[in-house]
């Protein structure tokens, strides 16, 4: 039993920041994990695990080296489950030994156990058959999300697996069916396709990712239409039959049914908060276990913050801890700053996506004059000499102004590469700066020139500048 | 015999664009090459195949998965002359058409020969038996260098070659003797070490690339060592021998004779003007060809410029392309805007190196007052995912308003991750923009927040602003 300024219910990305935001401010804070190991399912079982696993694959299967060294190309012909582990084990132990070294060094209380609320101010955490109480000024509920388990999917963790179950499996399938083409689903559909495996994936709606650049979408649609992925959109799953352990058949909406050896299911997280008993403190979560906050993460009851996963969209790591942080300097009477309109967003699939600012559905709706600057990979010496062909970066910006407005960018190194954007965007920068800026060479960075260049080429003359 | 706006000599990076650049103002514009293909030494013997020999090693050797799979670990045991051609001759044939496109649609006359002086306006350009005559109201002279070939020193394009000679070499070399440890020399000094070549790097000066931030330095020659490479620092060569096919030998100044089967003179580069007749319009190079500009890079002749590596330092591409750009203005009455201050600097060694702004020898002698902020590639996820333990982002800032005055990066992605903070140091922005801002996770990019929080955190408290 202790007293705490501040209470945190997860080791994820929004708990570690809230915890070491506060313990910086000189706060006395306790922070609650349920597993043996810290860093939530962004260390353990998603982020961190996935795109150690894209890693693997980008590498071991040759898939950069195939523009330069023909479609043909593999590295091993058989990639193994403990190739794909070791990497992803290796980069797993040292995430955790980081955010556990963190901690303890803004000394932060690790405490092992199960939390759910005995009132507004106290927490109870079981561990095993103890318990104990802590009492705490603030609260904050980073408990993250699990993956949703419909009754009627038959999970059985061998061949019908939820998105935690993948790095499980003890060989890797032929062929898979995803069900689910949202951030997680695209991602490792790409991946697994990257792989050689045969990859469905069916979706409800009629693209990927709807809150993406219809044109990056449709760039991603096309390459993993050429790594040999099924898509399937406007289609639903009406039922999942185990046939046998090598068999799995799948009846959809509108289409014939469909086989694979394994089924992945990727429809939605829920909020991890069945175990809170929310309702001692009269909190309610929505139907899938998700918590209402305020634009400061306060939920209904002022001093209990909500950040991560477990709000919602976006669901990323990057956005969480910023959460976590902004929900304790909140609490403390510091200012929370960050501009919301420049949270970029980053999608490891093959290849990678990223964005940062408007894109040109939220310019029409506003009505803002905005131009197009378009770069391709293939354009720049960088794009060759890594033989990334398909890549693209492409600029919004206002077409009076010339302001950048929103940066979107498909290919290798587009969640680094959209910094230099959302560097511009924040002190309100053209894109002449694109253009009198000298970029190394060769980089993908020169994307932006190119980009740049081509957005002031499309403008109609006579130009308020003359730069080529 | 045609009359031109501008005539360009060479078509290398700073030749291009000067060309381009007064195209696209509307004016006739001719460009003269000797060589039978397009892009200087950039694209056929420099930049180019060094940077795509560089990828090739990375990828063949495995050198960037040794961290995960363990040190002993080799893709292919044997790399070839021909794996290491292949790719540079991909990317070399799709560089020299992607520049012959742009000078044809933007309607440059390509002119065969090579050209030297008449008068002034008059340039001769001789092509076999057959030369014609050329007016223009400008001039830009963009010739680039070649490599130094001191009469001392017994080139065989075998055993003994210069920087060009590397990628024509019939089989790699066992061990091999760098004499010059500048941008070339330690370029092609690791990146040789990488492959497994046994490599002795001998330089005058006290430590590498002087120019360059004293702890990047350290932590590559660390690295260069660790890889196997032996350097000698303060030393001179006094003879190289050819004792036979596999043996040279080498007496230094101060240490024991070395030998190697081959050795590279990476001594200084000289500017390719000897076939100018630049006696003919009074111009006079330095003792090393190169040509003198004024910061609009106008010779003595106002109406003739040069640009490029002709003029000295940086001799990179990035640069040379910026000077043809503003020679091509300024000779048409354009402003040429850049602040030189933000070049940028990349050096394509293993591990890559790139700086931008200050460094701590220029601060301390101006007297700022400045913190530095640290963060190293191993702290952060993307660090550990691509298994670069070594790399580092280094930020210099002004103690009291805290402006980003300086970056400096070694390791992978180091020449792309530069341009955020450059992006940031154009606007004046201070390192709280970096703890402000939301990056991708995982990314190399958060470097740049760890070393923001690590610069706030040594300054003496109070902070004036209590980010964590």
């Amino acid at each position: 039993m202790a007293h705490y300024d501040l209470l945190v219910i997860g080791t994820g990305p929004a708990g570690q920041k809230a915890a070491v935001q506060a313990a910086k401010l000189g706060r006395k804070v306790g922070i609650i994990e349920r597993q043996m190991v810290v860093g939530g399912v962004c260390i353990n079982t998603g982020t961190i695990p996935s795109k150690s696993l894209r890693e693997a694959v980008l590498y071991l299967s040759g898939f950069r080296q195939r523009n330069l060294y023909g479609a043909g190309y593999r590295l091993k012909a058989t990639i193994t489950i403990e190739d794909l582990a070791f990497r992803a084990n290796h980069v797993i132990a040292h995430e955790i030994a980081i955010v556990k070294n963190q901690l303890a060094r803004n000394r932060v209380d690790m405490i092992q156990g199960t939390a759910s609320f005995v009132d507004p101010h106290r927490l109870r955490v079981q561990q095993g058959a103890d318990a104990v109480e802590h009492t705490a000024d603030f609260i904050v509920i980073a408990v993250g999300t699990e993956p949703a388990r419909p009754a009627d999917v038959p999970f059985d963790d061998v061949s019908i697996i939820d998105t935690d179950g993948l790095l499980g499996l003890k060989r890797i399938p032929d062929s898979i069916v995803i069900v689910g083409g949202g951030v997680i689903g695209s991602e490792y559909g790409s991946i697994l396709a990257a792989m050689g495996i045969q990859v469905t994936l069916i979706d409800k709606r009629p693209r990927l990712l709807e809150f993406v650049d219809r044109e990056i979408i449709t760039a991603l649609q096309e390459q993993m239409k050429e790594m040999g992925v099924t898509l399937y959109h406007d289609e639903e799953v009406l039922a999942i039959r185990k046939e046998d352990e090598t068999r799995i058949d799948v009846c959809l909406k509108h289409a014939k049914p469909i086989q694979a050896t394994t089924l992945m299911y990727a429809v939605g997280r829920t909020g991890a908060t069945k175990g809170l008993k929310l309702e001692a403190i009269g909190l309610k979560p929505d139907q899938r276990g998700r918590l209402f906050v305020n634009a400061h993460f306060q939920t209904a009851i002022p001093h209990i913050y909500a950040a991560g996963d477990v709000i919602g969209f976006p669901a990323l790591a990057s956005t969480s801890m910023q959460q976590g942080r902004h929900a304790a300097c909140h609490a403390f009477g510091l200012p929370d700053r960050t501009d919301t309109d420049l949270l970029p967003y980053g999608i490891y699939a093959i290849p990678e996506i990223s964005m940062v600012g408007k894109n040109e559905e939220d310019l029409r709706r506003s009505h803002v004059p905005y131009g197009v600057g378009m770069a391709r990979y293939r354009e720049i010496a960088r794009g060759q000499l890594i033989g990334d062909e398909t890549g693209m970066l492409k600029l919004l910006f206002h077409r009076q102004s010339r302001e950048l407005l929103g940066v979107h960018a498909i290919g290798e190194g587009a969640t680094e590469l959209i910094h230099i954007g959302q560097a511009v965007m924040a002190y309100h920068g053209r894109i002449d700066y694109f253009i009198d800026t000298v970029f190394n060479y060769p980089t993908l960075a020169e994307c932006y020139k190119v980009a740049a260049l081509d957005g002031i080429n499309r403008l109609p003359r006579p130009w308020p500048s003359q730069s080529p």
